[in-house]
């Protein structure tokens, strides 16, 4: 298996297995990911590890049971950590002020860029990764989990494991003219809107997509499936309350 | 000039003046960044492109006057877009709620990883990048000056250009042992953190960094100067309002 380039990468759901990956590889692609940059050279991050299966089935339902959790060698839970800068600060005769909102924002882009570092690394090796969204949905029950303590919050997960499947096909992405402002924010109306999701709409899947969820437009599956209001609003509050309890905000 | 490799690569803040980043070269980074993992596929970031002088003058003093805004030739700041995702399913007829935190997170959490992807792609093709950290202090004036509508925010900042002093020694960071975690969270004693710290401290220039700063560890550089509790707090509340008045939170 060559390894991926930036243009061709894709996420990967089904792993090899019966190739699994040594403390050896892991530690190398830590090694590499740590170059990443970090503010003030802080590395505000911590990384759990799991490979022991019972974990793997308590972690599971915190992620929807989707099925990767349990079916890769590897899973890895990338957590804000202010936890190891504050006591560091602590044993060092300094009084650290870490338990507020800008000192989560900068760990939580510190840990969301140490993993992108991680899964670039992991996929150069030829690994595959796919990133476990759920993460922020059920932070409370992770904590209890992997017994984070305060001024640590998980952020995000990634499955990680050999490939067993590269065959599917990439998923489309919007022209980059979507996504680009020259100078400044120049905002979508309804023509560029059309002209940008165009494609997305013509795709073959998507239509199977709007059909098999009983819906007249590819919005309406994300709209009222799934990311929906309730579920929005409910999750939103579970990770303001677990901010709190974290020690993140007042 | 190599590319760099990931465990080699570092931030580069001076930019050489005679060498510019042609727009082709630019779409084709962006184009590689764009195959980072995404939310559900909804992309839920948008990148504005500063090269004009005046501009980024106006930027320089929300970035605290760091050189390298004036100096780079590309300037990008990197923002968490649920606007784009809300007008398109305005016009499909759909109902969407993405006016809450956990779309935040969600966006954020894009944002950043496709902000790496795309470092990760200018490196490869012998860029040098700096992240610019003070994007989420003065968020606030930064959406003014870019003119960013509800439902965008401004997640990270940065500054691209051929390296001009790529002689500069690779910065210190904590051995691996230090992040990572078996299973669960260990937390940190005294002799951890000794341990961890052991080398950082024991370097001739973060021994100047105290003695520079008239302090007695380098901790209190960090708790007393560099990220107090004044600005963390000040800076934590305009954030704070800030998600308020551009819809992500009530």
């Amino acid at each position: 298996m060559d390894s991926m380039t930036l243009k061709n990468r894709k996420s990967i759901r089904k792993y090899d297995q019966n190739r699994s990956i040594s403390n050896q590889l892991l530690n190398q692609l830590i090694e590499s990911a740590i170059r990443v940059s970090t503010t003030g050279n802080m590395q505000l991050y911590s990384v759990i590890v799991t490979r022991d299966t019972e974990m793997k089935e308590k972690l599971s339902p915190m992620h929807f049971n989707q099925p990767m959790i349990k079916e890769a060698p590897i899973v890895l839970t990338f957590c804000a950590d202010f936890n190891r800068f504050t006591k560091w600060c602590e044993f060092r005769d300094a009084n650290p002020s870490y338990n507020n909102f800008q000192s989560f924002l900068a760990a939580m882009i510190d840990t969301s860029i140490f993993a992108q570092q991680f899964c670039t690394a992991a996929e150069e090796s030829g690994l595959g990764i796919c990133y476990i969204g759920t993460t922020t949905y059920n932070a409370d029950k992770i904590i209890d989990a992997l017994n984070l303590p305060k001024l640590v919050m998980p952020i995000t997960t990634i499955t990680l494991g050999y490939p067993a499947d590269m065959e599917h096909p990439m998923v489309d992405r919007l022209p980059i003219e979507g996504i680009i402002h020259n100078e400044a924010y120049c905002d979508y109306n309804k023509e560029l809107i059309d002209e940008i999701y165009a494609n997305k709409e013509s795709l073959e899947e998507n239509k199977r997509f709007i059909a098999d969820n009983n819906k007249t437009t590819l919005a309406q599956v994300f709209t009222d499936i799934r990311y929906n209001k309730a579920n929005n609003e409910h999750f939103s509050n579970v990770f303001l309350n677990t901010l709190k309890s974290q020690g993140f905000i007042d």
